[in-house]
This record gives C-alpha cells, sequence and structure tokens, in this order.
C-alpha cells in the first residue's frame, strides 16, 4: 500500500469510527437482551428455541432495514450483507446470540450487535467498501443446549461435520438436526447459501469473559491466540467401608488417595505459574458420599490449560506421574475427553487490531490497548482455521461471564465498537 | 459367690451353650430374612414399615411358641420375656431387626434371633433360671428413615426424648409417632409396658461390621467400649469463575482450599495412628461442579473417632487450626453436627464376657477371644447409661454391613450364640 493510500484508508476508518453511536448502541444491546431477558438482569437463550428464532428475526429485520441482503446456511448461520465495489471475498464480523441456560445480554450479543453498527457506522460516514463487509450470527455456540460448542463455526470450516452434530440430541430427545430444520423452515424468505466460502478474514468482537483487562484498567484487548487446552476425566476406586469400624491402615479410601493426587497437581501446577499454565479441579463426585461412609469411588475432572504448548505438555506428562504415584491401594483410571491445540492469529491480523484499538484508546485518550490470550474458547478458533483472523476484547466487570451479572461498562462496550468499525473499514478497503 | 455355686454357674451356663442348635439358628436366620429379603441375598426392612411389623408379628409367634409373655413400649420396643423363679429386674438380650435401605441378613437381626435361640436352649437344657430372661427387638436402631439412630433404646433409657422423636418425619413425610402408633395398633393382643424399667443388665450380641476380628483369626469378640466421634460440616466459600480466563493468582478456587486442608487433616492423622484415631472425610458436594468453572461452594463432612478421648479433643483442635490456616482468600464455617463421649463397659460385665466367649472358644478349639473397641454406635451405647452393659462380636467378612453381600461364617454365628447363651445363663442364675 502506498504511504497516501495508507493515509486515506485511515483517515476513512476514523470517519466510520465517529459514526459509531453511543445510545444506538445501548439501544440496540438492551432490545436484543429482550429476547429470553429475565428480571434478574440475565438471557436466557439457548441455541435454535423459539427464543432465539425470535432474535434471529429481530436481527434480520434491522439488517434489511439498514439495507443488507440476508442468507442462511444448512447450519442455520445467519449472514447480514453490506455490498462493496467489488464482489471479492467479504470482511466477515459477527459472533453468536445463543446464551447459556442463563447467562448475560454481552457474551456473543456484544459482538454482533457492534458488527450492526459498524454496518449502519459505514453508511452514516457514506462509504462503500470495495469488499463487502458482512456479520454473521453463528448456531450454537455455548454447547450448553447441544454438545459441543462452536457448532455453526466449526462446520462452516468444515462441513463434513455437520451430519455428525444433526445427530446429536439434547435434554429433551430433539436433535439438533430438527433443530435446524425448523430454523430454516421459520425463514422461508431468507435465501440458502454454501458454507466454507471463501472471506477475506474475520474479526471477532467479544467480551473478554476475564478479569485481566479490568485489572490492568485497559479497556481495549488485542487476542493473540487462544489458549490450548486438555480435558481429563480421573476415575478413582477404592473400598467403601464403614468410618467406624474400619481401622486406619487397611482403609482403601477412594477420597484421600485423590486429595494426594490433587494437592500435588496444585503444587507442581504453582510451580509453573511463569508459563500461564492454568488448573481447574472442577467437577467431583463422590460415592457413596455419606458422611459416615469411607468413599469408594471418586470421580474428578482435570481442566489444564496454557499459551505454551510446550509447557502444556510437560504438565501432562507431570500429571500422569502423580496420579501413578499417589494411586495407594487405589484404582485409578485416566481418560482424556478433549483437547484442543493452541490458535495463534496471525500477525498481519494482530497488527490490524492493534492499530485499530490504539487509535480509538488515542482518540478516547485512554490507557493503550493490551495483548493477551484468550482461556475462552470463541467462533474465531475455528474460522482461524479458515481464513486470516482476529479478535479483541473489552472488560468484563469482575471477570464475570456465563451469569445474569454479566457486565460491561458502556464506555467500553462503545470503545470496543469503534475499534471493530476501524479495523472492518480498514480491513474491507474504503 | 462360693466357689461350689460358681462351679455349679458354669456348669449350668455350659450345658445351656451345648443346646445351641446349628441348624436351628440357620433356619430361624433365613426365616426372618424373608421379611424384606432380596434376589441378592439382602435385605430392605426399614424400621416400622409393613415389612417390619410382618417380621415384628413372626417373632412374637416364635416367642409365643417358646412360652414366653411379649409385651410392647411406647417406642414401639418389642419384649419377650422367659420367666425366672424370681421376680427380679431380668437380664436382657436382643437388638434390632430394622435394616438400612437395604442392608444384609445380620446386622442386628443375628443378635436378636441368637437371643431367642438362647431361651430355646435354656427350655431346652431344662433350666430355670433365677431371674426372669427377655430379648429385646430395639425400634429404629438404624435410623436411616427416621434420624437419628437407636431412637428406641435410648427413648427406653429416657423417655423424655420420645416426644421429640414422634415429630420426626421421613422422606414421605410420615412422622415416627404415627408410625409407631400404626405398630401399636397392628398388635392390639400385645400388652403395653413401661418404658425405663430396672434390668440387671444387658447384653447385645452383633456382627462387628469392621475387619479386625477377620484380620486376626478370631472367631469372637469382647467389646470393651465405644469410640468417641465428632461430626463436622465445613462449607468453604470461593468465586466461581472460568476456568479458562481467570489466572491462576487471582482465583479464589474453594476446591483447591479444601484439598489444602484435606491434605493436613490426613497428614495430622496419620501421625496419631498410634491413638487409634480414625478420620474418614465422607460427602463432598462442589458447586457448580462443572469441568470449566472453577468451584465456587465447597462442603465437606469430617467424621472422626477415637477410643482415647483426649487423643480426641486434641485432634479437635488441631483440625480448627488447619481449616484456619489454610482458608486463603476462602470464607470457611465449620459447623459441629454430632458428638458422642466414649462409652466403657463395665469391667465386671466384659469379664464375664470375655469368660463366656473364652470358654466357647476353648470348646470349640478355636483362637481365644480378642479384646477390641467398637467403631460403630449400637443400642448397648445408650443401655450402658441405665444397666451393666456389654457387648460381644462375630466377624465380618471383609468387614462389609449396610450392603447385600455382608456375611458372617456359620461357624461363627453358632459360637457367637453359645457364648451368648452362656453369658445370659450365667448372669441369670441358673
Amino acid at each position: 500500500m502506498q504511504t497516501d493510500e495508507l493515509a486515506r484508508s485511515r483517515a476513512a476508518a476514523d470517519r466510520v469510527l465517529q459514526q459509531v453511536d453511543s445510545e444506538r448502541l445501548r439501544t440496540a444491546i438492551a432490545e436484543l437482551a429482550r429476547y429470553g431477558g429475565r428480571d434478574d438482569g440475565g438471557v436466557a437463550r439457548e441455541t435454535l428455541t423459539e427464543i432465539d428464532l425470535q432474535a434471529r428475526r429481530y436481527l434480520i429485520e434491522r439488517a434489511r432495514a439498514l439495507g443488507c441482503s440476508v442468507a442462511i446456511d444448512d447450519c442455520a448461520n445467519l449472514f447480514f450483507r453490506r455490498p462493496g465495489r467489488s464482489d471479492l471475498p467479504p470482511v466477515l464480523t459477527g459472533s453468536h446470540v445463543d446464551t447459556q441456560p442463563v447467562g448475560g445480554k454481552l457474551d456473543g450479543a456484544y459482538g454482533v450487535v457492534a458488527g450492526l453498527e459498524v454496518l449502519q457506522a459505514l453508511q452514516d460516514a457514506g462509504i462503500q467498501t470495495e469488499r463487502p463487509v458482512e456479520v454473521v450470527v453463528w448456531t450454537n455456540e455455548e454447547g450448553s443446549r447441544f454438545g459441543p460448542g462452536c457448532m455453526g463455526s466449526s462446520a462452516y470450516v468444515d462441513p463434513a461435520k455437520l451430519a455428525g452434530y444433526r445427530a446429536v440430541r439434547d435434554g429433551s430427545q430433539h436433535s439438533f438436526g430438527e433443530a435446524v430444520d425448523r430454523a430454516l423452515q421459520a425463514m422461508p424468505d431468507v435465501p440458502r447459501r454454501a458454507m466454507q466460502q471463501p472471506l477475506a478474514g474475520f474479526i471477532e468482537l467479544h467480551i473478554e469473559q476475564g478479569p485481566v483487562l479490568e485489572t490492568a484498567g485497559v479497556p481495549l484487548g488485542v487476542v493473540t491466540g487462544i489458549q490450548s487446552v486438555r480435558w481429563f476425566r480421573v476415575k478413582v476406586s477404592g473400598v467403601a467401608a464403614h468410618a467406624g469400624t474400619t481401622p486406619m491402615d487397611i482403609r482403601t479410601d477412594a477420597m484421600a488417595a485423590c486429595i494426594q493426587m490433587a494437592h500435588r497437581l496444585y503444587a507442581e501446577a504453582a510451580r509453573r505459574q511463569a508459563s500461564g499454565l492454568r488448573l481447574t479441579l472442577g467437577r467431583w463426585v463422590v460415592g457413596p458420599n455419606s458422611i459416615n461412609t469411607i468413599p469408594g469411588e471418586v470421580e474428578f475432572t482435570i481442566d489444564m490449560r496454557c499459551v505454551d504448548e510446550g509447557a502444556l505438555a510437560e504438565f501432562d506428562a507431570v500429571m500422569r506421574d502423580i496420579l501413578q504415584h499417589h494411586a495407594g491401594r487405589t484404582r485409578v483410571v485416566l481418560e482424556a475427553i478433549f483437547e484442543r491445540k493452541p490458535t495463534h492469529f496471525p500477525t498481519a491480523m494482530t497488527a490490524l487490531v492493534e492499530e485499530a484499538c490504539a487509535r480509538t484508546c488515542q482518540l478516547a485518550a485512554k490507557p493503550a490497548p493490551l495483548a493477551l490470550t484468550s482461556g475462552a474458547f470463541h467462533d474465531a478458533m475455528y474460522l482461524a482455521d479458515h481464513c486470516p483472523t482476529a479478535m479483541l476484547f473489552v472488560p468484563s466487570e469482575a471477570g464475570i461471564s456465563h451469569n445474569a451479572s454479566e457486565q460491561t461498562a458502556h464506555a467500553d462496550l462503545v470503545l470496543g465498537a469503534q475499534a471493530l468499525a476501524y479495523a472492518v473499514t480498514r480491513m474491507a478497503g474504503a
């Protein structure tokens, strides 16, 4: 790009950024939050439920009012398209609008609403971009109704996954396939489009869902990648027996063995804190779980994450060693149940988002953006396998998410939308 | 007692012991086990259920066939009385016939059936004792349907407790009082008798429900006392948060804190093994109990027992210290939910049971009896506050009880009944 071209592109991005409207954004977030909104401020809008379909209908109408064309694919991912001067692969932004059984108004929804705000800001700035700009609503990011999560984005990238996903059933024995078909039937006016289409890039704006930005006092975060994660289930079998009648030296207490293992695991994780390793033993099921019976069976889970894949692999080996050496007389079965390698967003995309965030913070006289990794999964994790991808974060108050009390200061939400507007405009070419 | 009197008493006890009939005992155990018997060999006969009332009816008929008078008290404790030459306070034996939701055929039932076998053996030996001999069926020893356990024996000793017990409700909202009244109404032919009547003594024969006798290869155990016990509930509150997004150093992980506490508790308990201290952390409830959420709330129980009350009190103080020092940022609430001081059976009674067991083992060419303490509660624990009390144990295979697979070698059951016959005869005066 020539120097004057670059200056023009930045000037256009500045103009779009300045058209982002704080009150319009506030209203749009509140309007979408009505679909499944609860008295406690939370939102209950699990994927492809009736209330999710109503929310999608509302978004379709908003997009059409902006002059966008609307399309849907075989996984019920929705696309709102603002045409470009050319028909080149579009720049894609957006996120998801489904929630956990009870979630907040921002997780996912914010990225979609901010995407529509960018389209409106482009309109208000009178700018037609070179490439089309699209806002996507990915289906079933949360995975709470149908597991796993990120079905929509992962199937878009690899459509062969869809058949397997369609067979997954929810707690009421409805299949994901049936739910997708009902959604498609409910929108007969929305044309179908192919999955796996080429994209110029994907930029996802999301709340952090963690405390790093708030702790640092910084309103915008440039996500450089997503941590790798490994999940395990550990089953420890001992012998249940009477707590009063069984001498200590002949017990095979499954929980006592687990306590030894867990104690060593935490100690080894603490030794590796510099690597950014995160260890959570989140789920525990003890049997027979009676005050006066020695635990005979314990099952617990291990969630280990690290941005450094080498450090994670090393801790994995240490973990296996600990389980073996602290089993005592118990029988220990370790089962790996999930693994995801780390995602590293391409430097060019990270640099673009960094420029957008830095410019936004500069204009608002706010502290410069922070680079950080995401501990949570996002649709961007899958898109990164398909096209140049980036993410940016705004803070989450107290790091709380997946909870009715999830919140972000509105001023930060505006900054996030402004940075997104800047980045999308720069990438789409003004 | 004069030397010749003692010799006569021992000779009479020997005669009764020798009348204990192995096959009759086997048949009686099997017959009682039919009431609530299951295909897996277990027995489901919770207190004062229809099946428990049928079992009691069966026992009443057996006792009457033996020429016993039958009486019932206000807590539905049943008494089968074989008259003595005098009307002095009787020698009481027996136990309970209620079971856990699923128990075995021996826990409690064995002591009652063996008591009736002793009455039959007295009959067959043609011996009328000086004192009456009674067999008791205590109501609700298990405490699984209505808590706490040992309602019948504790109310017998302290009838003021009955009013409170009557108000306790089971899972179907039936009160213990209603259940007792229904039992009394179902036996209009059984005369009522007062509680808290004077007794010459109480001797309870029971399965060990632990592994000590089996491990030692000894068929009979003389119970010198019952361990003291303290029960606690520990509630630890941290902050639930996303396992992926929350850095280790700002977590308030309730389970991680509990692991530290539990690790120290087990270590301190291990240091005190010589005192006979027993520590069980049996019940764990973790919230929200999700693989990828840091535990925000954990509740666990502490069951600590020791035959040495001083050692138990010392460990109690150490425990409080550990909970305080390993709380970290969590909030810890300790709640004492039950305490029972140790029971020491009087030496004279222990000596009598020791003589009975030793004589039985000698006649059967078996290893000499072992003195041991009971880790479990028994009705004898309450009776010890009322009259001279003793207990004897037979082994439990693999120490298993409260389980359909609860078993004792029949030869050992016979030895237990023989020792009981000897001890009762000696105490009742032949």
